[in-house]
């Protein structure tokens, strides 16, 4: 039966447009001649935006991406320093925004050593892990201020707000995805320190693993797993965590597996409520935009994880095999972001 | 001028008192036939000590090591999970609370990669900086709450708290030290999302930064920080972060300077008002505690930085420099705690 996803695509600042152009060519070849459609619109946001009309994210963008079924992400933010943009957020207002108002709850991080990546540990061993982390909760959620402000007595807050409405949806996807994977779970926080959030998530946790007997629970202060991804990255199989850890996490979690240029997330509601936003885990890069030295992989991976989301399992494993394909045969020749996608698509079609 | 140093001890728990054992007797040949005398004074504190009393640090203990002019730490805490410690927080009832009471707010905490030292790192090339972490502020206030605790409707919250008072000293103290080294600062922070404690932490770094012209000042965010921790260390030179940024950061700069068995780190107040600690960045281990397993070289190191702190620069530099050979001399043969002390002690003497 044919099928058709309204797919919104904002391919955002900086790198974002050259990546996700070679992630739609992955997603077309990979969809061709099977009973799927993408019907694609195309929302131009980001720190472009901003500086023409100084809208970050209007009411009738949000309620336009709303009504699609999915969404793909390049990268959105500006030029560092860029005096014009001194009072725009574009992360806050734009990419948090997206994630709060879709109550995207679980921000899946998928780290796999692949076989030719290179990385920066001498011999990091076997490396396949998943990072869910909460996205809606957590020291993001923008519960701060301050007094005095600009004076020597100023004094500057930020309060992390955790539910346990909040905390037991993303353990619950946690603890399913490890009985589909490797049934171990290891939850990562801070509970010496940030005793009342701490206590919250570890009792929680704690709830849930009862209904688990299968899985393994470990727990982990966030200092001490940042050690263990460099030094044993292969102990890990799911990790739970907060925003902001699961933030820090993944960012060397990706350094770990052969850098960001190969890190893909997704940002899902799997109520299925509102649309799964999927994106490359790295920014925008501005100092390499336009100039074909981009590395699209991370942006194709988060197509493999979209159609995964959506159920496409056969296409999302051919967009996946072609990936680590690719990567198996990456020599030392420096390939334009283009070419990348031209050798990802060849091997799809194949 | 003969001169007495009124050194408080506290072994701790674990590993705390193997470590601290060979960190006094490096302390005691590094500054025999000198005009200097440690005057020590032994604290029990630490899981022991509340399993036996039910006390963790009581004002009278608080008050006699407020008298004494410099704190050696080994670590404390207990075994993880033991019931009997269920309701005590060692961690922030003992170790923070010294932090904090005695305005430790400089949190020092070298990274140096050592000859000889075996790191997860393949090429990590030059490594030396210093972490410089806020240490009575941010996340670590111990400013946070529930309601509705152990229902579905609870809500844990914990507030950040940072004051321009509290920043631009620790600020100040970075920008000192980047002067008497390689000239680099880097701030780290989240400031794209912890706008308020950005902003803040922001603006005072640009505003010292003025007073020194000669320092070359960048900003990187936290997870982005943690990345070129593993792929380009030697980028950095002074680091001035938060509490709970520079607690993250540390550990993992540990693990890729050869392991937290060698980080040393100091609790300053550089007002001389309070004594300042020195303590190992590792904790009590209690898994390997009294095997003489422990690697005792981050709490001897950690000597190093107190008799520096107390301007005792050539015992200082005589215990860094036994260290740095004995690394250098480290093969494949495992020592015990005792040996790793007798082979430092040789050196200090030699
Ligand atoms: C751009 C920023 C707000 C964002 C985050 O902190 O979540 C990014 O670092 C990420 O990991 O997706
Ligand atoms: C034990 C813990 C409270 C402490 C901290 O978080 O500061 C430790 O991790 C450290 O780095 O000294």
């Amino acid at each position: 039966m044919p099928r058709v996803v309204k797919l919104a695509v904002i391919p955002g600042d900086g790198i974002g447009p050259e990546v996700i152009a070679e992630a739609e060519r992955v997603l077309d070849a990979a969809t061709a001649g099977t009973d799927v459609t993408f019907d694609k619109t195309r929302f131009a946001l980001g720190a472009a935006r901003y500086l023409e009309t100084g809208d970050t994210l209007t009411d009738e963008d949000l309620a336009a991406i709303t009504s699609h079924d999915a969404i793909l992400l390049g990268a959105v933010g500006g030029i560092p320093g860029d005096v014009r943009l001194k009072d725009a957020n574009i992360e806050r207002g734009l990419l948090l925004k997206l994630r709060f108002e879709l109550d995207h709850y679980v921000n899946l991080r998928p780290s796999k050593l692949y076989e030719g990546a290179p990385g920066p540990l001498a011999s990091p061993g076997d490396v396949d892990f998943v990072v869910v982390r909460e996205g809606t909760e957590g020291p993001y959620v923008g519960n701060g201020g301050a007094i005095r402000r600009g004076t020597p007595h100023e004094v500057a807050n930020e309060t992390s707000v955790n539910t346990a409405f909040g905390v037991e949806r993303v353990v619950r996807y946690a603890f399913e995805l490890a009985e589909r994977r490797s049934k171990r779970l290891t939850l990562v926080h801070k509970t010496n320190v940030l005793v009342n959030a701490g206590s919250l998530w570890k009792r929680i946790v704690d709830t849930v693993a009862v209904e688990h007997p299968g899985v393994d629970v470990d727990y982990l202060h966030v200092d001490a797993a940042t050690i263990f991804l460099v030094t044993n990255p292969g102990r890990f199989d799911v990790i739970v965590t907060d925003n902001l850890f699961g933030d820090i996490l993944t960012d060397l979690a990706g350094a770990v597996t052969g850098g960001i240029g190969l890190a893909a997330s997704g940002n899902i509601n799997p109520d299925g409520v509102f649309p799964s936003m999927f994106e490359p885990v790295h920014g925008s890069a501005p100092d390499i935009a336009g100039q074909q030295k981009a590395d699209p992989t991370a942006a194709i991976l988060s197509i493999a994880l979209m159609l995964d989301h959506l159920g496409l399992s056969a296409e999302s494993a051919r967009v996946a095999q072609a990936v680590e394909q690719d990567i198996a045969g990456r020599g030392t020749a420096s390939r334009t972001t283009t070419q990348i996608g031209d050798d990802i698509v060849a091997r799809v079609q194949a």
